[in-house]
């Protein structure tokens, strides 16, 4: 026990950011509800409020929380869903070895010792947040949501100019409680929020709102341990991942999960499809209903908050992608295209597509519909094979918006610009606005090691179409796994993604941060330019390799220009000149024409 | 002497990039030329040719070369220039101590060894592109060019099928001769050529052609020396770089910039004003027309090839600025201000414009219209001083164009997504259609450390829209120095951007290299996707990183899945059974609809 806590306390992440505060706001129909937001501080000479940001973090960075992995995080939720009185306790399913991949003894990860019982929809009883919003009951998830949406913003008379092509989107001045709700019942947004996985911070996923990113972590048959894989989500929700999905392979996927699931702050999503072939010897066409089936329970009773299911995967799509340059690249999609063929039917996803929507329901785990024949090169992007199974995720998502289900859909993978927006597009329209989740995309095939960049460009763009939630891509992908470097280096990227498509979507408070930080850089405020950026440390340092030396800090110049040239030095003096001389006064006289010349003593 | 020697010739990064040879092509109309393209070769397995790719690396990575930057590069065009007859040498113009910032002694960069005496057009002779292009002469470099562009491909029957949106552009399915000649006729595009940059390979810039990128290099008064950025400009090109600017400031500007041009394989560009500024001791208001004139001579003697002109900054557009939250950010445009505003009245470059036309004129150095009064944040992008300055700039295109004078037009900046494309069709239409080149532009300023992200975003988008150069912006943007990590960065995410954009337009060649890099990952061919990869070395570490042993290099699988997992090569199982079984045929029956069971012996 000494030897585990030893591995793996140490290496969690915890404190603030720098000159960053965690401020919780309190609800005004649940008062008891506390939404948490990071205030940046600026510096006195600049005469501004702090500016606030979305924080993903939880309590890793709130100073005044302890933090014991071994005891998971504060149960949030747990109260507002035993309120609702919709859902018990039970026993729950046992665990069995193959859950773990019969690892024993050294090579068996510890279980998390703080196990508490899963719940379930009581008999005759619909406990997601699309039946609560259906039925016009505003939860407190979605008061929590409307309030961290709004960045701080306190009531519509804040009002932002608003500034942005959004495609049809129709994101409000101002987010209310209602407003979340609606976007829910409509099925236009998700809530992933799974009742056994109280220790989440509720959050939004769709079109109206801030655009969202995930991380994937997750072991690997080839390497990765557990406490590696607890500290990758600490660190990317550190950063700024909205969600995180644990794709783990191999051995130990329940016990590792658990460990995920307890300290994390943010939704969780799996592939269950990962841990089902496992459990068969990872021979795909030895999968069954009923170790899938046995699967979903086991994973929602531990809290995964998002399934991605891989039911579009139709057995007369498969030879679309025979003569594809690089065939089916999506792990899930691949494994089911082979047992369709195998048996020569359906896959047991598609036929017991209803059965998977009550389990889901009696837990409320969100469906991710996995894009199974997403093109995975420039090639095929947009084909027949990916474009029909699409059609087949829009008829996936009504079966389940009738079970009272909410849904998102998984989209590409690999897709040159010209070819992303019929992407979002179609999407819209097939799918019935359910929101879209999308792995970049990337939009060439000719950087393997800048992954991150390829794929940010295009979800940039996807992202400003309409995109709800952009899955990262970091530098090692199609190379290796992604380490801590990678994992931050991914979801910094992303999150520039992400805050350009909130901007050209005219998000109204998208901009205060641009703004923050460019009367900083005009100022001069170094310590306020660092503080503000996406990535403080990264900013701090790269100042500091050319002028490490405190005074720089205060200097009114940097190293590019010197302090001779520098153009924002000169703004200032023209600045000062302007309110001497009355420019604005002289220009009308200038834009008269004529002759320009003014004589210097005018 | 020695020291010189070991301190400069050491740094110089040569030898081919992996699995890569250079080829030289011949010309028809000119038998003498010989036009590097860079052949990547591929696993025997793979049954397919070397895919050919664009090489701006010039001798450096050709082993059959031998390199001595102390003699510069061979003289590549000397003998084409001498040829036409239309140019004289002469003495030139004394190296003054000023040129260098009155370094002295140990302080002063010791003086290129091996100087030619400068040519200029004789009398009544214009030695452009743009006029012999305009007379209908077809020079050696536009036959070069053309060759350049198809990337191998040797005759219009290669046709691939064409893919994309463009805009607008024009790209032809094979670039003739002709064809570079009547876009340069047009002004349409240029060809940056000094006839003192004998050394330079001819390229070309324009929006029917491939996305161009360029790399910014240069000391400054705070730090970098001599032989650091004789590398910077070698190591830029190696990694793809088709022109390198000059930004020194500081000392030894005259120096530093002669050991780059002479061993320079791409077009230099530089800021006249910046040395110019030097030698008034950096007082914007003492600058003179004089000071500046004679710089020009001093630089266009020496070979720069294109020089930025801030002559579109006039005075009644400098009040428009005043309400920004970044003022001026261009150095150029705040000292062109700076002088404008203490006497009040309008430029030395603008008033003595068509002087320095004639000036360009008779070393055929192009113009590259400077953007001073570009936004430097989000909130200032596309104002009004932005797209007034946009519109002198077509007016100086036209006179520069009577001139035979060959320009392009530089662009932001910081522009939010939905800005960008406006600040294209302006351009367009106000200038003419001349090739516009911009900086980025950045899509948000909150991530100060990645700004090659958050601007090789809008960089994709803009090149995609019609931009012909892409101006890097490396991480340390804002922050410091790029150094020679930086820069590679910088270059490597512009060719991403530049690549993607060439894509989305459908260029009929951009897609061969995707698609050869997709095959190989397909097949498993690890070494061939590390040597198709822009950059090879970090694609090969990332991947072993992971799975170092070099038997990994062949496994069919990677450290994502682990080899039962592998979608790719469940693809190949797919792929195979499709063969076996006539899958086209099984999928018409599916298709056909009812029951989609099949019984498994069919």
């Amino acid at each position: 026990m000494n030897i585990a806590t030893k591995t793996i306390t140490p290496e969690i992440t915890k404190g603030p950011l720098p000159a960053s505060t965690k401020v919780y706001k309190p609800g005004e129909i649940h008062p008891d509800i506390r939404v948490p937001v990071r205030e940046i501080a600026v510096h006195p000479t600049a005469g501004e409020p702090p500016v606030t940001v979305y924080d993903a973090s939880g309590p890793y960075t709130d100073p005044t929380q302890a933090i014991d992995i071994e005891m998971g995080l504060p149960r949030l939720r747990a109260e507002w869903i035993a309120a609702r009185g919709d859902t018990e306790e039970y026993e729950g399913r046992m665990v069995k070895p193959e859950d773990n991949g019969f690892a024993t003894g050294e090579r068996l990860t510890l279980q998390f010792p703080n196990l508490q019982k899963p719940r379930r929809a009581k008999d005759g009883k619909t406990v997601t947040q699309i039946a609560y919003a259906r039925a016009g009951i505003i939860t407190p998830e979605m008061e929590f949501i409307a309030i961290r949406e709004n960045l701080g913003r306190k009531a519509a008379n804040e009002k932002l100019p608003r500034d942005g092509e959004s495609f049809g989107a129709a994101i409000p001045d101002f987010v209310t409680p209602d407003f979340v709700r609606e976007e829910v019942a409509r099925g236009r947004a998700i809530i992933p929020a799974n009742i056994n996985h109280p220790e989440a911070e509720p959050m939004i996923i769709g079109r109206n709102f801030l655009v969202k990113i995930n991380a994937n972590i997750g072991n690997s048959a080839v390497t990765s341990s557990m406490a590696e894989e607890v500290e990758k989500m600490v660190w990317a929700t550190r950063w700024g991942a909205d969600t995180v999905m644990d794709l783990s392979t191999g051995r130990n996927i329940h016990n590792i999960r658990e460990w995920i699931i307890r300290n994390s702050p943010v939704p969780i999503g799996s592939v269950p499809l990962y841990q089902a072939l496992e459990k068969v010897g990872g021979i795909a066409e030895d999968l069954t209903w009923e170790v899938f089936r046995d699967t979903l329970i086991e994973q929602a009773e531990q809290g995964v908050d998002y399934f991605t299911i891989h039911a579009g995967v139709r057995l007369s799509y498969i030879p679309l992608t025979v003569n594809r340059v690089t065939g089916i690249v999506s792990r899930g999609g691949s494994i089911m295209a082979k047992g369709c063929l195998h048996h020569h039917k359906e896959s047991f996803l598609y036929e017991h597509f209803e059965e998977i929507c009550d389990i889901c329901r009696a837990y409320d785990v969100s469906f991710s519909l996995g894009d199974g024949l997403r093109p995975g090169s420039i090639a095929d992007a947009n084909d027949a094979a990916q474009f029909a199974e699409l059609e087949t995720l829009g008829e996936l998502t009504k079966i389940a918006w009738a079970k009272d289900c909410q849904v998102m859909i998984e989209g590409p993978g690999h897709v040159p610009m010209h070819k992303i927006k019929e992407n979002m597009d179609k999407q819209l329209a097939v799918c019935g606005e359910a929101p879209f989740y999308t792995l970049g995309p990337l939009t060439t095939d000719i950087a393997p090691g800048y992954d991150h960049i390829t794929s940010g460009i295009g979800a940039a763009m996807i992202g400003w179409f309409g995109t709800a939630m952009l899955c990262y891509v970091t530098p090692k992908e199609h190379l290796g796994l992604p380490d801590r470097n990678d994992v931050k280096t991914g979801v910094i990227t992303y999150k520039i993604a992400a805050h350009a498509a909130d901007l050209a979507k005219g998000h109204p408070a998208a901009k205060v941060r641009d703004d923050a930080l460019s009367r900083a850089r005009f100022e001069f405020r170094w310590e306020d330019q660092f503080n503000l950026a996406l990535d403080p440390e990264t900013a701090r340092s790269m100042h500091d390799e050319t002028l490490p030396k405190e005074a720089h800090k205060v200097a009114h110049f940097c190293s590019m220009c010197g302090p001779k040239f520098c153009s924002m030095r000169i703004s200032h003096d023209i600045r000062d000149a302007a309110r001497q001389e009355g420019m604005e006064a002289m220009a009308v006289r200038y834009r008269a024409g004529g002759d320009l010349y003014m004589p210097k003593d005018l």
